[in-house]
């Protein structure tokens, strides 16, 4: 017997056959023995269409108000969800964030869980009842529906799962587990059996999207086993594990690849102290994340500086520098969204040397050039021009020895 | 200044541009100097889809889930609306039934409103801030959602309005105000000025469909002063208030009609004491409605029975009727769908003999024959055929001198 939460998304619970086949896989658990308790996101498309509205009414909304507009997708799938598994005989109760209560601080939009109080929902997993409840949402210190933000729901089902001390959280999605690579570019691509939560969170960051940065790193913090796995099959999934529990570790376990980088080059920067403090502070200031980094002498005692942002962010960082520039006498910025970030993973790398070299190796046989490289203790980032994506990733996913027999 | 409470039904917020509408109209009331809250319903037809997925998982679903699911939609007109304000400069919070709170019994899906905190509205319509309020919902005493059932938003705002003190409630509908009759059956129908509590009562139970019953009780029991209006147009519409204010009283104030009922009739049903007591007990226990009743006494120690119910409960009622007849001995029931209930309202009456007459006369002029009569202190009501529905209105409203100029 084992305690079990199970997370569904949006495409999981779209509509009410999908919302009976939750509620009869989440039978079957507590069948079979298990303890289990569901966290339900919105309908697919739903929480876009109320986010939509809200947008629509005003560019600048309050986020108080989006926070109570867009909580109730969860709302109405929680009780759905109920209701089926009422139906099936199964005694069952929808619990909103507030009533739980779910506690997290005040920022409305993106809000962190600070607290569950889970002791009536243990009580009645233990009576073999299931408890559905509502994910990406809480209640804030001044009493009001706050969300969580990107990810929210599988921060929600980890949370819980740390808060009932469950064995294991489940996270039911469109895919069936993590792959060593994307399976769409590289048929090869094989399921992993199991996976370190550094592994995952280094994924996750470098463009995998499986499951959100945050949901890992909590449940890593929390030490809870995360399963992914698929909603429309009956397969096991994924765990992602601590790292001790994998026994056989590989030297890479997964290649992520982001086309959502854009690069910034500054050219012929004064080199002074405090020079990349002038220029990351107001890119910073406005909210612009910066990633790869590289700074390159030049002979006249000048600097060239090369960093990637977010595409999304390039035009608020492009305005950014231009403020900047006249004050520190740069000379020329020139930037490009044509680049995509391929990323080795694998915690095999901390007792391995010899990684990022296969990488580059690889790289140069195949012709692509390498314009910036980052590294952290587990994982090897190298950018490249974006037209390349595919053959890099799918001759590094060979060179590593991750494809399938 | 008033203090005033304004509520939006479901076609008043059906879509974005008329959430902005509803929040125009507010503003404007406010900065005439009124003191404002709002309450809203669902966008039209929300509800019947979240009722409609309830119904569709289990057709006898829990009914505190079915609470959860369908109070979102005021949750996100409430939401949206107070969006809407705040673009336009005004400062608005939405409230949720809990939030208030709304404390209700614990009927759910059927829940009575027991107190209302309104201490904080209060404060802040005080400063000029315009709460928005969702209808049809509160929370029981378990501290779960529940919801009002029909007419609960109009019943929300009377409440509403009362725990505020204000001086007015107005409900803004798809239609302009109270006729003296359907104008879609007389053209020349009147808007009324004002009509009394009394009045809309007996009109509302009549079959006239512009305000629930129960949101006029509660507005009579409360004293408040209800206004009935279009929310499409800039007019004065009608005033519900108590009997007093109105010096000018009509003999008759209107003329409602209603096709939801249908006739039971048993023959020859054993004339002894109980008998009565024997049929409609069983009616009573399976929950359903007996309005008119009309007792015969034949010339063979029997008597004949006729009654109306609802027409939606008439299979329910046959099936009860059919359990019980064997035992009491009673002959022959017939039953008729086809009829129709017409009804004259007016205070004036308790002063005025003769409006019963007219009515008989009038009918009978135009050779409508009256199947059953049922009288109270304000109100006559027949059961005549249904095809002679609109001739008959017709013919009364002309009779009683309502024709508009």
């Amino acid at each position: 017997m084992a305690r079990i939460v199970m997370k569904f998304g949006g495409t999981s619970v779209a509509d009410l056959d999908r919302i009976r086949s939750v509620a009869a896989r989440a039978k079957r658990a507590r069948e079979a023995g298990d303890q289990v308790a569901v966290v339900v996101s919105a309908m697919a498309g739903v929480t876009n269409q109320l986010a939509g509205w809200c947008q629509a009414l005003s560019p600048l909304h309050d986020a108080r108000e989006y926070d109570a507009v867009v909580a109730t997708g969860e709302q109405v799938t929680a009780g759905l969800l109920a209701i089926a598994l009422q139906e099936m005989g199964v005694e069952s109760r929808s619990w909103q964030g507030w009533q739980v209560p779910i506690r997290t601080d005040g920022q409305h939009g993106k809000a962190r869980i600070e607290a569950i109080e889970a002791a009536e929902l243990i009580r009645r997993m233990e009576l073999g009842h299931i408890p559905v409840v509502t994910g990406f949402q809480g209640i804030g210190p001044d009493h009001r529906v706050t969300t969580l933000g990107r990810g929210g729901s599988d921060t929600s089902a980890v949370a819980l799962a740390a808060a009932v001390r469950a064995d294991r959280c489940d996270i039911y999605t469109d895919v069936d587990g993590v792959y060593t690579t994307d399976p769409r570019i590289v048929a090869k691509a094989r399921k992993l059996a199991k996976i370190a939560y550094e592994e995952m969170l280094e994924l996750a960051s470098a463009g995998a999207k499986v499951l959100h940065t945050r949901s890992v790193a909590l449940a890593m913090k929390q030490r809870v086993r995360v399963q992914v796995l698929s909603s429309f099959e009956d397969l096991p999934g994924t765990l992602v594990v601590d790292e001790d529990e994998i026994v056989e570790k590989q030297l890479v376990s997964g290649i992520a690849y982001s086309r959502d980088e854009a690069k910034i080059t500054i050219r012929r920067v004064p080199d002074r102290p405090g020079i990349a403090a002038a220029i990351f502070g107001p890119l910073a200031a406005k909210g612009v994340n910066v990633d790869m980094i590289v700074q390159n002498l030049g002979a006249d005692g000048t600097t060239d500086l090369t960093f990637t942002v977010g595409k999304a962010d390039l035009p608020r960082a492009q305005a950014a520098l231009a403020e900047v520039c006249p004050g520190i006498g740069c000379k020329e910025i020139s930037t490009d969204d044509e680049v995509a970030k391929i990323s080795v993973v694998g915690v095999g790398m901390r007792s391995h040397a010899g990684v990022a070299n296969t990488m580059f190796r690889t790289l140069a046989e195949k012709g692509i050039n390498i314009q910036v490289i980052s590294t952290s203790e587990i994982k090897v980032s190298v950018l490249i021009a974006a037209e390349y994506t595919e053959l890099a990733v799918r001759a590094l996913h060979t060179a590593y020895g991750l494809d399938a027999a």
